[in-house]
């Protein structure tokens, strides 16, 4: 039965209801952590095989090139044409870096800011205003990033299909402070949700006041998928250099949730004159990223081919946990109406949309019981969420086993919050 | 004899001399590279152990962490001890980044430019001009990082004791646009120079117009000795401490030229202030460095100690090698007064003096004869010797073999020009 249906009396005996079992979960003591999408130990063992000193026992790329030594600074040739495949695109319109695609987004973010883009010599810190697209609930580091530029940070709802498009059509027409938008357009951070076809064209065709407008399209989870292959998506970069747009697409993407968060490899794509633009900024900066590690890579993992046969096994061990977060939802929540949440079918997150107002108060009941999850708000620029209802769940990282607790606390946590709204009315 | 005391006559046979030596080694078709300081093969193989898989076997820290997965901003504490051991600086006022010292640098700077520093919120990209004063000769990819930023780079010697501290004090006295400088303090890149520890506290103690100005302590050569031990240098974080200027130090050091310099640790270190600063910047640029590297890293290099036995392996290797250069040099050019040159005790480089306006000259005849140095000019901000007169010889790459031909054939060519230059008096 719907809550909103429900007399005051129901009301009052299912928060009791719900009260005791609360209290019954208080006692247990439990100390659980579903805040951070990080791959599990069990994932992280799957590409243990690339410590193996054998795959590195040629230190020569094919062109003969000792990656130990000083040089290459866009990457060793395999590397690019690995991070290429990945994601459609050419190697020479790819760069691959160190082992962190946010320090590649933040850098270019920052060359913007000291020197301008590729079309536009006028360096980004010189303009009164640089605003900044955020399609919500998103990834806060992203916000963060242009957060701490001192960007103006617009919301733009996401959608199932992609952000609100006549929003931002709208907005880009006329304020030619809009210097771009981030975008995770496959199986977004957090609800799941893949970006159309349809809204990829339109991104790209979009006439836009900022002559050099870019879009960070950080497709982090390109490959990773829950079922047996990803979902085709139109590339971006084609559609830009289609529309006549060709350098607004920045594609981002790493090897973090591939092999190891901690030691993997990224990268960024885009057209030829925004690579040749990177290049030669990135020549101020370094002579190059660590190449072994580069080497590693490409022979662990080959190819796309290869790549997918390993996002397999990956999704072997993470669709359970999808499942059994999914389960307690039907299970807990199917009628009452007080909850809304995303079934993705990649990516390391399920969003959830709890009543207005009561997100930070689940979340801290959640927590005083034991059970840790992404602070509210955090999908949000700044940390805040104004309808104070998006709550992020991580199930990849606890083991199997806990899960289902998890869910379930916050399942009780949400009734409560959603019960006392409505006595209160 | 003295070139310059040799009659014309005296001074058009030398000049057949020479030409004729010239010639016969157009003949033999060389095509040698002392253009850069690479790390040779040899060198490179030294630390080969560091690709054993038994290293990483343990993936984890000994405070339990495991280093394939996300975390840790500043660096494994592991990895933060072992550089800070190389340094002489405390395993919290350290932190460890990616491969590259140079990105590292750079990245600060840009920091700087971005949002100030430390001491002054205003970011230095608001200031009417900022200047940077570069001990010369130097290093070119640091005069390259302040250039691609804007800043005005004010050339100032290099003496074998250290930078013209006369000068610097007077500079920084009076013009607060003088936001820093760079130094290469020990076996510096060319010259091998090693500033003294009257210097260093010149260094920490000058009174500066600008209230935020840091020196960029670039230390690349801290432990690359080319005897037993590196020589003792006075600790300049500790020396800024002391004259009451804590925040004024900024040191910077890798593993490049230890380990791979394709596949290092760098690290910054400094001021308990300036880490809390610089860690709260890099928590938006990334969520952390390869910690698999830094675990590598610890686990062969060990301490300080393994640090030093391992540089004496390269040291082994490297000695001969300047040797070679120095006997040449000796053989060749003393008594003539026409060359200077540098007898270094670490580091990469040998500088040498040629007469006024020749350098070029020497470089291109050289390169026409098969033997490529580096550019001259390279050893100034924006490329330019103003006198045309420095050139760094890189004797680390090439082969034992080669380098007393190549060298033979730059005396050859340094005399030639000497001698042309003499007979259109």
């Amino acid at each position: 039965m719907q809550y909103c249906k429900m007399s005051q009396e129901q009301l009052r005996e299912e928060l009791n209801v719900q009260k005791t079992r609360y209290d019954a979960y208080m006692a247990k003591g439990l100390s659980y952590d579903m805040t951070r999408g990080k791959p599990c130990t069990e994932q992280l063992d799957l590409s243990n095989g690339i410590l193996d000193e054998s795959l590195v026992a040629d230190v020569k790329t094919e062109g003969g090139l000792d990656c130990r030594n000083y040089g290459v600074l866009t990457g060793i040739p395999e590397a690019r044409a690995l991070m290429g495949a990945m994601l459609g695109v050419p190697a020479d319109q790819v760069i691959v870096g160190g082992n962190s695609s946010l320090n590649m987004m933040h850098d270019l973010l920052a060359f913007f800011m000291l020197h301008g883009t590729s079309q536009s010599g006028k360096p980004w810190c010189k303009e009164e205003k640089v605003k900044f697209i955020c399609p919500v609930p998103g990834y806060d580091r992203h916000f963060g990033v242009t957060q701490s530029l001192g960007f103006e940070l617009i919301p733009v709802d996401l959608l199932p299909d992609g952000p609100d498009m006549d929003r931002i059509e709208a907005l880009v027409k006329s304020d030619a402070s809009i210097k771009g938008m981030w975008s995770v357009p496959k199986y977004s951070n957090p609800t799941g949700y893949v970006y159309s076809d349809d809204c990829i064209r339109r991104l790209a065709s979009m006439p836009t006041a900022a002559d050099d407008f870019r879009i960070m399209w950080d497709d982090a989870y390109t490959i990773h998928f829950l079922g047996d292959a990803p979902v085709e998506q139109l590339n971006l970069i084609e559609a830009c250099k289609e529309a006549g747009n060709p350098d607004r697409a920045i594609m981002i993407a790493s090897t973090s949730k591939i092999t190891f968060p901690g030691a993997g490899i990224a990268a960024i794509a885009s057209s030829p004159a925004n690579i040749a633009y990177f290049t030669k900024l990135l020549s101020n900066q370094t002579i190059g990223s660590d190449k072994m590690n580069q080497l590693r890579h490409v022979r662990f993992l080959k190819d796309r081919e290869g790549l997918l046969a390993h996002m397999r096994k990956h999704a072997d061990i993470l669709r359970p946990k999808f499942q059994a977060v999914l389960e307690v939802f039907d299970r807990e929540m199917t009628g009452l109406d007080i909850l809304s949440w995303t079934k993705p079918e990649g990516g390391y997150f399920i969003s959830i949309d709890v009543p207005e107002g009561c997100a930070s108060k689940v979340v801290a009941m959640a927590k005083a019981c034991g059970v840790a999850f992404t602070p509210a708000g955090a999908t949000y620029p700044c940390g805040v969420d104004p309808l104070d209802r998006n709550i992020r769940i991580a199930p990849s990282f606890p083991p199997l086993s806990q899960i289902g607790t998890a869910i379930e606390v916050l399942c009780i946590c949400i009734k409560i919050c959603a019960l006392e709204k409505l006595l209160n009315k």
